[in-house]
């Protein structure tokens, strides 16, 4: 399964706003098209957002736009996975926004793959691991990032058993990472957000991997709840890693500095087309939050496992 | 606003599975109903769980029932809150239950504005206050244990804004708890149970209120989720407080031993009607988790703030 193709001059995307009921394709003739996708959360997960990102300046390129104008159209579409940025300058500095973007297409699978064997060794035959959110291969071209590691590991002949966090308000969790495990024919169990902390207690997880939107100095922005996951497996002894291509790291900011997206209060007002409270209630919903680099056992990455920044 | 009444031999209810958005009651003319109120959770929060159980005796001895057998049915509705078993014992050694259930009714309320007034001692002209579940009024007969505190707080004339948790799988933060403040008119906002952390994080928060389905030796049971938020406001230096009548305190077994009910899978695959993985998914959903007595700042009861035991 790919989370993404290229096919006469078009990129096709699966809608995850549509899964786990619906498997489609999103067509996208423009890059205004890629650019409603990433706002709208039909892709989404730093690597799958950065070439999403590559193959919109692809489309710009075709269709003759101004590219630094779509540049920066598209950079604004989300402000805190740093592979959006990356790979729009990365493509921006290229001689053909087609080629790098399938270059970076291809590199994508390779570079999970690498994930997945370096973080194989920290995962022990019948562990049970908790995630977060879904960095799995709808969060990238394949293979997937954390769910990568967990793939891997299966590979491995490592009988392993997955939690499932389900992630409010959008529930990638529960729709699609544990979907994807589904499929997969690995184990998996589905919790809400708040039951980690006591799973923890009860000594159920051996283990944590999660994703990252961004790696900074002092720690990694990863999708809300990440930090109150990494507390708790802190107090419990429960080992917590991050896995994570290398361009996801910003080595310039601290994390601290980076902005954290504010989305839209329907996500938690409603749940699907169910309504919770009432419509004028008052909402926060940033979309990411910080686990600092102190209570991170390390970042598994194609380069090995590394110490956060 | 009462969250039972007892009339012509009759208990009534809110229906809380139904609000925000209808506020009918529910009519109990016999014990069984009450037994069936308490399951669906129509009636919820310890404080509330134990006089309607009184009731439920009353209502079984006014049938001319036999008393051992309803006592140990109507204990067996849920096992964790402590004061379904307090209340019913009571009932059980006292010479007229509906007596013992009314004059419980009574004391109710006096004791939440006890620990009211107890505990608008630690808050502050300002204060932002973050509470998870509903530990409000519809968690009692009236005023509510930590929502009294903080309703005691703004009767003392300090303005306070409040943030809910919404508090999967049920909501009760999200439903009924921004439903208390809203008719209060006390200023709240809405967050899932994730971003309590970030929002700690990010200093926005200035002391942590919630209640307690039992407190024994070596802390505090609460609804799924206190936990983590203990375990943020600890790491953040907020300040956080459990709210609970010493009818919730059991002197003589470990928190540990305590039974966390585990309650049906719907409730996480579900929102409402609305369905969020597929139906085959396994779920683990305990309803309850410790949170341990070393990060609790102080336990408010109708006493004073007490260590936790």
């Amino acid at each position: 399964m790919k989370t993404m193709f290229w096919k006469e001059n078009k990129l096709f995307l699966i809608d995850q706003t549509r899964l786990p009921d619906e498997f489609t394709y999103f067509e996208c003739k423009t890059y205004k098209d890629v650019i409603h996708a990433i706002k709208t959360m039909k892709v989404r997960g730093a690597p799958a957002i950065g070439v999403a990102a590559a193959f919109g300046m692809a489309l710009a390129e075709l269709a003759g736009e101004n590219l630094e104008k779509t540049a920066n159209e598209i950079k604004s579409t989300r402000p805190t996975a740093v592979n959006l940025f990356w790979a729009v300058d990365r493509v921006t500095n290229s001689n053909s926004a087609l080629e790098e973007a399938l270059k970076m297409y291809g590199e994508d699978v390779k570079t999970n793959k690498a994930i997945g064997k370096n973080g194989s060794v920290i995962i022990d035959d019948g562990d049970t691991i908790l995630t977060h959110c879904n960095a799995g291969a709808l969060a990238c071209v394949e293979y997937g990032t954390a769910l990568g590691v967990v793939r891997a590991a299966a590979e491995d002949g490592k009988r392993i058993n997955v939690i499932c966090d389900e992630t409010r308000p959008l529930c990638q969790g529960a729709r699609l990472s544990v979907w994807e495990m589904q499929q997969e024919g690995i184990p998996v169990r589905l919790i809400v957000d708040s039951s980690a902390g006591y799973l923890m207690q009860k000594g159920e997880v051996d283990k944590v991997v999660i994703g990252a939107d961004r790696v900074a100095k002092g720690g990694v922005a990863n999708k809300i709840g990440s930090l109150m996951v990494a507390l708790a497996a802190k107090r419990f002894n429960v080992p917590f890693y991050v896995a994570a291509p290398k361009s996801t790291f910003d080595y310039e900011n601290s994390i601290y500095d980076v902005e954290i997206e504010e989305r839209d209060s329907r996500e938690v007002l409603y749940f699907g087309d169910c309504r919770v409270a009432p419509e004028e209630t008052e909402v926060k919903n940033p979309a990411f939050d910080i686990v600092p680099s102190d209570i991170i056992s390390g970042i598994i990455t194609e380069d090995g496992i590394l110490k956060p920044l």
